[in-house]
């Protein structure tokens, strides 16, 4: 009998891990911890099926990265099982280094902190304990390895990255609009002058996954709720470590008071294993449970944020084309002074303001090619006959107002 | 225990029959009869799951328009019980007057024939069997019933029926990619100044359902082999017309010999009751058990097109943005005259090419409109911030050449 | 670029034909016919999604057929590239003998023909146009191949081809609790000693089987109003063969006449090939379309069953424990005779009864067994710890009484 | 425009919140944590999907018992749309007093503690909150209601509970074969005499949610890896408690220090409304919070067992018919004892066995009952012809042992 991994998938069924490596990679506890770390941060405020983990669209991209990758095969390119192994390893890791609420974070705790950095870190201490067996994955992610296209299915405007969580999103929101045809895509690609690409039969869903894109952006991802969801908890985070740094008491788990109480930069990952080894410890549970703890706390501004946040009594939102009228924000702030007793720069804690930016295709980017029959590629942004691409790749700039309840309604106009 | 009628469908799961006289209407023969029309015709020649029939269509958009009436009246918009079960009467009836392969059918045998006034005349024959208990469903269909909106879920640019038919058939073809969100669009509909309008909270919906369509249109209903095989079935019924005119014998089914040996155009449907009777006896069985005797008919063109159909040895198409060039086409006719024998008429049977045209939206008709917070309306082709549906909204020109295999090869630079 | 030929199918998505003779089989006239024969016949008249062919199935059971033999592979088990080539070929054609409403016409106009012996002729006709290349093929399903498992895959108690049906008969009718784990089960087969059997972990996927199959005999395949319609369609077949007998002129297609005024049984297959071609020729649309225009045959038996089954007014059913009283019976009876001026004889035709047996599990059929770690094989009817498969493998027998709805409701106590 | 709640859950998906009592219900702090419990604890150990949390188990019932209401009403039974809604409060709630991790909990440090009396004292302080507007929902939960079919929907052996619970679980965690169809056994229900039965069409239904049942019991919640896991956390929390009790210093959240340093039973929660309230702050994250935390505990027994749950290094198990023998147990306790150096009390929690129980249906408890069309109603497991209800009935007894990994392989014939 056979000693095949086998994992139940909400969203593919069943998942092979075809081969011992992959199997050990997943059992390490740097992979483990991902079971404890959402996917999409809060969203579950908004969507409460989105509680899906960074576990599952790893386990899911390898999936769909092996799927690519014995199709590419069945159409006759060459691709070893050794580069197989690699790019499915890649692939599964490319993710490792997020940390909990991992864009909050890198605004709050430890600044300039970049994940995929840290992925990249992860990687290579797994190399050294798995005796250099991850060498080769390392260099398809870090894009140094000779055949480029295993490189584009781990990043890309059209990877196996977004195939596999456009669709998972999709699945665990409810939001079935976001749904691509990862199978269909997957079936029409192809590698030209080692370049992916996509069969011109294929257009047709390429289009409608650049859409699926752009709408699973403003109905989940820049989602107004959503948004108000992370700036407070980005808030939190910030108002902790300001606390923090002026020596100030907070419950925190032994992990996040490392990074709370000590200010670290990428390089010290680098200097000191200590750092990384901490950060693996540290998940969604440390954050959240000192959240909890901190509604108590004596600050007023950190204590109000905690308990907001924890009863779901989210910021008010606002969302619109043009920047927002000082004046009005403004009032908020005064409104918030009034009511908490609160300096100016604390004000701010409780009004917030800002940018969105997003473009459903990036042309300046490694664009999507369109391969036809005679041979010629086109810029999907070109050959898409009738659906604007060209339009779609214009990044679209919206402005945003976030506002604590109780402040609403003092102030006009707001509705 | 209750009498409800529950059917059980492969795409909502259960569907109620609400009432008895909806019951009644789905027994009878006329509505019978769709069990043996299939909604797509020959596209299952491509997709060979799309074997539904316009019986699945009728009780699908007859289910989601019951949820929509249900989801405006908890709105709070006024619907009467009575103007429930006649809009449900409507779209449960809107293609009951559709023959077989009905577009092939009405460039050949019955020309000019249009099922949405066949569907009128089944409806006021039902409405004497049923004592006038149709009359509200006539006129909501008719557009003379004085709510509008009743008439618009029926037939408009977001009606009940593209709701249904761009999930059924993408279901049952398995391009997954026409799937729409009709339960969300649905919750999203509201009423303003009588007219069926969409909250902003569903313009993502929106623009995915135009963009649905335009890709069901382009890789299902317009797809080339599906056209391939439409338009032999058109000739096949051309040449079988062109022989009966000229008196020569045909096996026909009692009912398909009545349209085929006699000249019937609508009016004829008005002076005499028989022929919509005959009509209600047609169905895809007769045609295409005809078409199966037809392989053994002396006429080369009929027996010829009849093998090639039935046995699945479809036309080669080829599809592009101009006309193609005469001396091309004309290349392809000489070599059907040598191979078969044929004067120039008749190798109009074996090499075709015409136009095609389609528009995902059309701003022209009646617009589909925004409702905002604030009360403005704005149609979707204006609402729409980045994606480019006014682009959408211009029609789609596109030529093609359909030609007997058999014939190419022999002619050069036809792939 | 490559051409595989995929196939998009609504129950399992994209499907492959991985070899070009699958491929060509598939195109195959014997083959395409299959788009006209629906897999459960007039079952659609109670489950109206219930209008999959045996097209479909067969095409279902060939990618299943595919998934079991890769993950036998992927096991160790040793199956040469030819070997699963043949026996997909073997899943593929295993009903390609099936008549239209196979079962009604078996028991009326080709009596004792027996559609698997039919699928092997079609199979020899083939492998002399394919020079020789399905004899491998023909050896896994006649059981004359080595390897025993492979014929196993094909046919036995928890074949490939039930998998497949009960699966895709759920999904089309609707019936969802029909559904089975096919995926799980196929990773869990095992051979041991040249057999199938089941891993023990597999054997809850097993049990639910076997209560799936059954509920998918007493809930759809035997449910009493599908039995009604296909009594009803078998006694107008009857009665035509009876009429054609006597030398009355009946409305046929060519094809349906051969079967209808003359007698062939199966050696008539072996001794003339023109049979084997007429049947290949015959599909649902032949036999429906008769029956159409034999509603208006001066035959009063023959016109009122026809006028019946296309107008959906089926007989009335009951089914029971015991045997039906013959007064009871007669009492129907005597009322028929009455109402159509009928004999004895021809009242059999209005009311029908017999007796209806299944067995969930047969144990004295090849068993299904399960294999533990420690090498012990087991019938599942014995491993069952809990569930009583050996209850199950019992044959239930029952009863049915079938009435033309007329001769109802004079006749006391049949409700 | 209106301002009902919808809430998208991947499930069954958009599910109405019909009632303004009931969304304020839901955003309620104490309903808001249900965000923070995962219905199946330390299962997506062995299914990684299984992370649904209490929070959409008590939103999904709550939908479920909508559809059943509505069903029954529409068959004419009378129930006001007080009682809809005091219906879906009770099942809302039904869960509310779960804590984390519930069994292993009430296994260690609240011993004594029901989940179900304490959802009732939830209820209660609500019913205080929310001016008495839960009285209804509380005697239908608490079985005091004069219709007794209203809390048969809420807890019997066919309430609405299981009926989300099973399809829940097995779409979250793969195993597709737990599916009940919840819809048509819902449509089946009746009520005769007050009580909630099924009429007989809906038989093959019930069976196969026994079926369903039995099969998520053994191969999801009593799945021998997820044993393992749960058993290590119940002796994580009691050594937490063991070591409390004799004042050794433990991290921990308020809420969870609160409940390991004070000894507290049921009869303290009614006493002093702080225990409810802390109980109201504590959930999984709390707990797993802390295991991490004491990783690093200088407690061998705590330390060790944090370590192996924390990086899912669990104990071996194995499950049998029979008792284990006695002195394979002490051989493996002996083999724990040298390994870690301990005495033979503490060695109790690296090996551990007990008994398993459980039954597919309980005759002794308020039964399943059918109705037949003359009005007879019969216990399913006397309804059921063939498939051995009866048997099922009995509870099957098992015996499991569990012993951490490291002791394994020195002590002989385990596998």
């Amino acid at each position: 009998m056979n000693k095949k991994k086998i994992i139940n998938d909400p969203v593919y069924g069943f998942i092979n891990v075809p081969t011992e490596l992959l199997f050990d990679l997943i059992e390490h506890p740097f992979f483990q911890r991902l079971h404890r770390i959402r996917q999409l941060g809060l969203t579950y405020y908004v969507y409460p099926g989105a509680i899906h983990t960074r576990f599952h669209h790893a386990i899911g991209a390898m999936h769909l990265m092996q799927e690519a990758l014995e199709s590419l095969k069945s159409k006759g390119y060459n691709i070893s099982d050794e580069e197989c192994e690699a790019a499915m390893i890649a692939i599964l890791l490319h993710d490792v280094g997020h940390g909990p609420f991992s864009h909050a974070l890198e605004h709050s705790i430890v600044k300039g902190l970049n994940h995929e950095e840290v992925s990249l870190l992860f990687m290579q201490k797994l190399n050294g304990e798995f005796n250099g067996k991850l060498q080769m994955a390392i260099d398809i992610f870090s894009d140094k390895y000779s055949k480029k296209f295993l490189h584009q299915l781990v990043s890309s405007q059209l990877d196996i990255d977004r195939l596999d969580y456009l669709n998972r999103d999709s699945f665990f929101t409810g939001v079935v609009e976001g749904m691509v045809s990862s199978e269909r895509i997957i079936k029409m690609l192809e590698i030209e002058n080692d370049n992916l690409v996509v069969h011109e039969k294929g257009i047709y869903s390429i289009e409608k996954f650049i859409i699926a894109r752009r709408l699973m952006y403003w109905q989940v991802y820049l989602h107004k709720t959503v948004l108000s969801a992370e700036k407070m908890l980005e808030n939190v985070l910030k108002r902790a470590k300001e606390l923090a740094n002026k020596g100030n008491d907070l419950f925190c788990t032994p992990a996040l008071h490392h990074f709370l109480y000590n200010t670290i930069a990428f390089k010290d990952f680098l200097n000191d294993d200590n750092n990384l080894n901490t950060y693996a410890a540290l998940d969604d549970y440390d954050v959240f449970t000192s959240i909890k703890v901190w509604q108590n706390h004596p600050d007023t501004v950190l204590s109000e944020l905690c308990k907001a946040l924890t009863h779901r009594e989210l910021f008010k939102v606002r969302i619109q084309n043009d920047p927002f009228n000082p004046e009005q924000i403004n009032a908020f702030k005064n409104e918030v002074k009034n009511l908490y007793g609160l300096n100016d720069d604390d004000a701010n804690y409780f009004v917030l303001h800002d940018e969105l930016e997003n473009s459903a295709y990036n042309s300046d980017d490694e664009k999507i090619h369109i391969l036809y029959k005679n041979g010629r590629l086109l810029d999907i942004a070109t050959a898409s006959d009738q659906l604007n691409i060209a339009t779609l790749a214009k990044p679209v700039k919206k402005y945003f107002l976030c506002v604590v309840k109780s402040a609403i309604g003092k102030v006009k106009q707001y509705n």
